[in-house]
């Protein structure tokens, strides 16, 4: 049950975005354009960093959520996404990705573990400023989002189908559509 | 100096506003809203909570910005800011405060971290459901910016008194209007 009494009946992230308004439009507004605005990562390689960071805060309902967002955008799918979140060292992924998930999860655990080797390693893999930038920024945000989530127990929903209806909103039409649907709703 | 390339010589987080202004834009509106807009707790005491997860999360940049951002709002000034984040438990602030500084402590670990027991206490010292989900999202939002500005490496000015001249701006004006100041610069 969640800590606070929300004002309606929406699982995860959605009720605390119904509750408070006020903060979901930029938080929304964020992930919009780090995860799906212009960019070199494709949105399946963003939503699989930021479900990658959410199974490393052991986060069920962003994982969940990320995951299936990034199966749908990737050609690997949702056995792709779970090797990556079991074991992202050994995942089929290219040498880039690889060292761009290890820049996440160094972050994961706080922004001082970054090293320059870290960098160095991504940079030589043939990421770019831009792409180590945003590779930390997610990485972060979803250090927000899964507190935010589980910091106010709101209840992740356990059928898979859930999940993968917003998927495909999302992937259509993008976050800012999702919010409005949650906020019509109301 | 910083793990990328930025296009500013600006420090903190305000060369990676200039450097990435698409994501600045949101994330000063999160913070604008959770530290200034509308609510029961004042913006010292929000501005405190903030500076105490930085200092939780060893973030010398967001911790000195946001303590003194606090210290400019809150009749102890400085020393009740430095006082909390030494030992939050021991300071000389409200039991409504303390709760709410306990349930941010938690929320910096892991949103899992926080416990019934921690909501009740808040509930217990006349803290509203509002006020404990925007200190929630407040630690889980420092949590982010701690990690962005950290994990790529920004530089921290060591002296005081460009924290200070940022607070009266921010006192005076905001977020927003701090942020323009730094694009204008550009």
């Amino acid at each position: 049950m969640p800590h606070i009494t929300l004002n309606s009946d929406e699982l995860g992230i959605r009720g605390l975005f119904r509750f408070r308004p006020e903060t979901a439009r930029p938080l929304n507004e964020l992930v919009e354009v780090l995860l799906r605005g212009p960019g070199s990562l494709t949105p399946g390689e963003r939503e699989l960093i930021a479900a990658y960071v959410s199974a490393l805060n052991d986060c069920l309902y962003c994982c969940s959520s990320h995951s299936a967002y990034a199966a749908a955008q990737l050609p690997g799918g949702m056995a792709l996404v779970e090797e990556v979140c079991d074991d992202a060292a050994s995942a089929p992924v290219s040498t880039k990705l690889k060292a761009l998930l290890g820049i996440a999860s160094a972050v994961q655990q706080s922004g001082l573990k970054v090293s320059e080797d870290d960098v160095t390693a991504a940079r030589a893999a043939g990421a770019t400023d831009l792409e180590i930038h945003d590779t930390v920024l997610i990485a972060a945000a979803f250090c927000m989002f899964n507190r935010y989530v589980d910091g106010l127990a709101t209840i992740a929903p356990d059928d898979s189908a859930s999940y993968d209806v917003r998927a495909q909103r999302i992937v259509a039409d993008g976050y800012l559509a999702l919010l409005a649907d949650s906020q019509a709703q109301g």
